[in-house]
């Protein structure tokens, strides 16, 4: 039988809403994988009522019970206190952990405050679950066969814990009754996919489809109930596939910086980035990528038109006669990368970011991207039309793109 | 007296982490500009029985429930049936709705679909708010003094409804009865911050203190409902403006690249950054202001030693006998930096963001910071031990703050 969850965000940060509330969203989305299906998601007030009576609301058949929040050192952080008395536990204190906390902050050279004193102290009737990016530990009560994980509310310290204490030791007593797959897609609008791709689920009723727009492109996410010899979610996985080709750049969820990183390993390429617009945002995507140092070499962000005669020996004349953004200075700037870098490939890229710089035949999201390799040197000409932080993201998604197809191509011949 | 909101989200696809409930959020962010203080916030599934369920478990002395989502035309969109039904209404047909609706598809060249018939049908007991964004009114029950607020789930159209149809009416029966200030810190954490400051705030006990940490550094908020007379709230900030002194970096919640380029800009003052582990993330934050070409001019991406020997010429021998992450080599790259770009600063970073290249002497997490002005050079050593896309992050603050600490040690000599 399927397993249910409820989640709890403790907060007022939330509810005034200074903070946006990820952490549900996120714990929802692991849950999903594993298939526990969660039923409810409450924010509450740092206040001892609201979270007895949030406790006394969750149904009896909810396996699963995550509280997030409310852990820290300071005086409206009352989850642990509030818990510990719901279970009938008492806060004892732990020699161990306060030597560790001591540790922690001598390592990172810091003074060990008084009030963090608390953060030693745990429930005698909770499992104590360890975290491994800040100083207050998650706890796991077991009360009828229901199990309530409280963890901190910063987001990488409850993933911390989930990830390596609490999701392994779910996925041993879940199991999936449900597939799915994700198809990412980019350079193709959500109205466009929907004439090109629908024809294909018409023919299979059972399967789920559904699209997720966002500044990277579109995700395509098919799903079905698994149905023994049933499989029209293949099926339909393989004709998408066949229908949308290179569009796709990850079926696994993948950034397409992974999936640039993947062909540039497999091909022993490096590659070099001149940036204006962007101002370093491409270099900065690539370089989240763990062992990128073996295929990134160098980027500049050539913000002024001094830098771009200066590093990548773009032409005075050119930049005067075509203007910065322009076809001319993208190719210059491309081959100028490529040759400084001694890289395989250089991507380039120039446009008006906004919200000045604009005029009526250079507007504002005007963006020239050029690519350089050992055969050619080509560009090609968008415009985004959004804000200034819009244009920046989208431009260096489509640049990326274009790198990839030029990358597939290459490997093709 | 304070009035009191509940907001209930329906919808799967929250609940399966599809989609990121920002309703709640966006609700909550209003209500609070007038004052009026949400208490709750549910996301449950498109089940009668839950919607039932949770309607149950609404506060008494709640004044004001929102309820956002499942009210499209598709077979699981039921929260209208159940609202009419909960309320002990029925749903009775509009023809001048219809009429509307279809006029609504025809301006668009788009079918009327069949589907869209229930789209006309309204509980005959609530009043009927109109939707200028899409074709699913809302509506509004009231029972024992409380008021429950029904809307669509597509952003967009929720907040037309909001903000022409309810913001407007609750206005007139709240008033804003409470002040509130945000003081952004950096560079210290909220243990020490606690440290410091609840001195202050134990001598104003009508003061409402509350932290918010996070990678940019703790977000501090001071709050007080209006009495008058009292200047508790104006006085404590004072104070903690003086004990917190440089720690602030903003107390209108700007982002530092903001706090830096008002300084660059008022004392015509220009900037290079040299980034190594950041991989352009610096350059890219800077970048993200409008009009930042005034002060910004290049950066470069030196990922490899020899992007640092040829562009900052950082000396060969500098790197054999340090390594690329030392204070030799950052105030090489600084210097040179400086040099190459003719820029009054230059900020300049090397480090291991990891999860590869880390050794017992230097760790993955740690990094150098180094700064060229005309008049000095000088680096900083930071270890962040977190991962590596968290290095990069928590390393690019960093920076930025020493540039802001030196900018303003030198707008006073």
């Amino acid at each position: 039988m399927e397993q249910k969850a409820e989640i709890i965000a403790i907060g007022d940060e939330v509810l005034s809403a200074h903070t946006l509330n990820t952490n549900s969203h996120w714990i929802s989305g692991e849950l999903r994988k594993i298939g526990v299906k969660v039923v409810t998601h409450y924010t509450i007030a740092d206040e001892e009522e609201s979270i007895v009576r949030t406790l006394n609301n969750i149904q009896s058949d909810t396996k699963y019970i995550f509280i997030t929040g409310g852990l820290g050192p300071t005086r409206d952080d009352i989850t642990k206190k509030v818990v510990t008395k719901y279970f009938k536990g008492k806060l004892v204190f732990h020699q161990n952990i306060l030597n560790e906390l001591k540790q922690y902050f001598k390592d990172r050279g810091r003074e060990f405050p008084d009030t963090i004193d608390g953060q030693a102290y745990y429930p005698d009737n909770a499992e104590i679950l360890s975290n491994q990016k800040g100083s207050a530990k998650g706890m796991c009560f077991t009360k009828n066969a229901q199990e309530y994980y409280i963890m901190p509310g910063v987001p990488f310290e409850m993933k911390n814990i989930m990830e390596c204490q609490i999701l392994p030791k779910l996925r041993k007593h879940t199991k999936i009754g449900y597939q799915e797959f994700t198809i990412s897609t980019t350079g193709i609008s959500e109205a466009e996919l929907i004439g090109k791709i629908e024809f294909i689920f018409a023919k299979y009723p059972s399967v789920v489809l559904s699209y997720y727009p966002s500044i990277e492109g579109v995700k395509i996410r098919i799903g079905q109930k698994i149905i023994k010899g049933n499989d029209d979610l293949l099926q339909s996985k393989k004709e998408l596939l066949s229908v949308l080709g290179n569009l796709i750049y990850s079926t696994k969820s993948e950034d397409i910086t992974e999936i640039i990183a993947k062909i540039l390993l497999a091909n022993q390429l490096t590659i070099s980035v001149a940036e204006s617009c962007t101002g370093g945002l491409i270099s900065h995507r690539i370089t989240q990528n763990a062992g990128s140092s073996k295929y990134f070499k160098e980027g500049i962000v050539v913000y002024s038109n001094q830098a771009k005669e200066k590093y990548l020996n773009v032409k005075h004349s050119t930049l005067e006669k075509y203007g910065a953004v322009s076809k001319e200075v993208v190719i210059e700037m491309a081959k100028g990368m490529r040759k400084i870098s001694k890289t395989d490939i250089s991507l380039a890229i120039t446009g008006i970011a906004g919200p000045d710089g604009g005029t009526k035949t250079k507007p504002v999201g005007l963006v020239w991207i050029g690519i350089s390799t050992k055969k050619k040197t080509y560009a090609k000409k968008i415009n985004f039309n959004k804000d200034r932080i819009l244009n920046k993201q989208y431009s260096s998604q489509r640049a990326l793109d274009l790198l990839r197809l030029e990358l597939l191509r290459d490997e093709q011949n």
